[in-house]
């Protein structure tokens, strides 16, 4: 692959930042979190103007208004983000944990965390990630290249800007946050084959963006997002629990990975739970898209397509399916979860722990919501994304997934034989 | 892409099988690794003769001698793949390991060790890895698809049926362990995008297969392999521990990723340690390849062209320059090394803590051979291959690498607010 020679040039400063960041001690970068925090409210204007011209862009180019709500700031949403810096301050700096043993021929053996090195974001309009992503990069020693949507262009430009600056008059290494200012498609693809000078990529967004840096990344990725999640109202579950779990899952957030999509009901109480749930949604204005047993049970129930298990909305809808056992809905869960969060209502031990034991999720609840799946609410202070796959990180990651280990070895003369 | 549907379905049978090996107790996977071991033995003819076609096969080919040894098995060796099998019985079973805790609200979060899933082992003429991958894989839950060369079909076919007969005779899940009995690349090529049933693929072998798979994989690649590595003797290094160390880590066993390719020599000793430490290499055979100043010391030495720097020559030659200080030498780690193994020698406290803290490799180490990274020396007592990447392993990867965590949580009508 023939690289832009300006992206190489990015590269080879965030791996220069990196190598001195490893080192920097954890007052040194909360002093420059802190300088950070004040920056963004010392530049509260500016950051307004220039996301006024990325929201007006938007709307003339006729993007739809979810996506424009995620775009705009306000002047409350850059204290929000303020706050956010000031709140990494407090976390726990995982870089030089660790533990050590010692070998029976006296070598000492430590096992350290240290940092990953260059973390590529990649993200979509939300201008939050990149204050959010910046931080936990910084606070964890890592060196970051941020590529947000070219929708929030300007806004990202000043936000860079301004934290990159308040970091550097900290002492922080220069480059040890730098935005991609262009945002061709061109130089995302090559930023997914700069090995040895990006060490993880992290996509955080839509399917469409995710799939996309899985499948053309050669850079290690870390997979977040996609959550087909379901809840299993069991036969021995109490009704009640039920309706109240399934419901918060699907309602309280419905455009968010940990958010309900499939609710699976036990055929033996099927007809006499499935019309406590279903009047509850129906009256929250959720549309239910059920298998023919659900239909029979839910005259406002439409019929649900093959398609729609394993359908995504993020959107008030959600499939519901009668099955026969746990067995069914583990099967089912199986073939079309996303191993995001999977939760099973239940009062039957034995239940509850097969639930647990054989369904394959990054979090598998018993009597709980679906929507706990988050870092803050697993009490990791803060989340870079959640990750849906098995290396590295699984589940709401925080300061510690950005991180690697590094064994430092003190021998005496120490040889093999 | 167009996948096999015979390789489809090998995928699925191993998906089948980790469902079940995911919880698979750790007393029935023993006695697994137990049948295993005595159906090697028990099978040692029908192993030998399969051996023996692959040998005159590649011999045939006119293979190269190193690779035909490492292809050949004898009694020996088919004992030693026995006692290995053995070996893994005595290792702690990381599945199940864990943590707990429990948030405000009452959430008690359990973070669980589980299996990956499917492992795909990509490898070359070694017969031996397919038994160490099977039972490595075996004992930490996961089904395995193993794809050895094609020199070594022959032998790789009996022994994946004889263990994999002996394992489901003791009930583990039919296709635990699996072979690709089709040594076309078109094969390894599917496997290598075969996301959702493949969970990891971990290529052993040369810089060649490595570089291959890493490029070409859209399922999660762990990278085995290569070393670069080097040793610094520091102006306050001791010549005795530096000849003893270089020596030992060139010389044991020049053929492995943890052997040493450069030593760097700081110029203030040059003069003095360089014909100590080449004479002592020069009458073992070792050929040395010097910067100009190190061959103006040694008139032995060869001149090393730039290329020098950054080959792992895995053979009886070094490449030796002087340098300025711990900086330089630093520098020169950085810019050439493959962050594997490094190491110095030297009394000065500083300046050790300063190499260890600011080298970014999987394993540094201060006066002591690079030779010791390595799972068994490491105390893990396996390895399944030393990563080099950053992200989920880094260095020897043991039993706990080969999985991954999963949160169970454990509500009692917890919703989110």
């Amino acid at each position: 692959m023939d690289f832009s020679p300006e992206l190489i040039a990015i590269g080879q400063k965030a791996k220069d930042a990196a190598r001195k960041l490893a080192y920097s001690s954890t007052a040194n970068k909360n002093k420059a979190l802190l300088a950070m925090a004040d920056a963004l409210l010392a530049h509260e204007q500016e950051i307004l103007v220039a996301n006024q011209k990325d929201v007006e862009a938007a709307i003339q180019k006729g993007i739809k208004k979810s996506l424009v709500n995620r775009l705009t700031l306000t002047s409350e949403g850059i204290h929000q983000m303020s706050d956010s810096l000031r709140e990494v301050v407090n976390l726990a700096d995982p870089v030089g944990e660790g533990e050590f043993w010692t070998r029976p021929n006296g070598l000492r053996i430590q096992r350290t965390r240290v940092p990953l090195g260059v973390v590529a974001m990649v993200y979509e309009a939300r201008p939050n990630v990149t204050v959010d992503a910046a931080a936990l990069c910084l606070k964890s020693g890592n060196a970051v290249i941020l590529r947000g949507g070219s929708e929030a262009i300007e806004s990202n430009k000043v936000l860079s800007r301004v934290i990159s600056e308040a970091s550097e008059r900290q002492g922080m290494p220069t480059a040890s946050i730098q935005l991609l200012e262009n945002t061709d498609r061109q130089w995302v693809q090559q930023l997914m084959k700069m090995n040895g000078y990006v060490d993880v990529i992290i996509p955080r967004g839509g399917a469409g963006l995710i799939q996309t840096v899985v499948k053309e990344s050669t850079v290690p990725v870390i997979e977040t997002g996609t959550g087909v999640c379901h809840a299993f109202v069991d036969q021995e579950g109490n009704f009640d629990k039920g309706v109240s779990i399934v419901f918060n899952s699907k309602t309280h957030r419905p455009g968010v990975c940990n958010a309900l999509e499939t609710v699976l009901i036990h055929e033996a109480v099927a007809s006499e739970f499935l019309p406590l749930l279903g009047e509850k949604l129906w009256d929250y204005g959720v549309e239910i898209r059920g298998c023919e047993k659900t239909c029979a049970i839910l005259p406002y129930a439409s019929k649900a397509r093959s398609e729609d298990w394993g359908t995504e909305y993020l959107d008030l809808i959600i499939s519901a399916k009668v099955v026969k056992d746990v067995d069914e809905a583990m099967d089912h869960i199986y073939q079309y979860g996303t191993k995001h969060s999977e939760t099973i209502i239940t009062e039957n031990y034995t239940t509850a722990q097969r639930f647990l034991n054989e369904v394959d999720a990054a979090a598998v609840y018993v009597n709980a919501s679906t929507r706990f799946t988050d870092g803050g609410r697993f009490g990791f202070g803060a989340e870079i994304g959640i990750s849906t796959q098995k290396l590295h990180a699984r589940g709401p990651m925080g300061l510690r997934e950005l991180t690697t280990m590094k064994y430092m070895i003190y021998g005496e003369d120490h040889i093999v034989t």
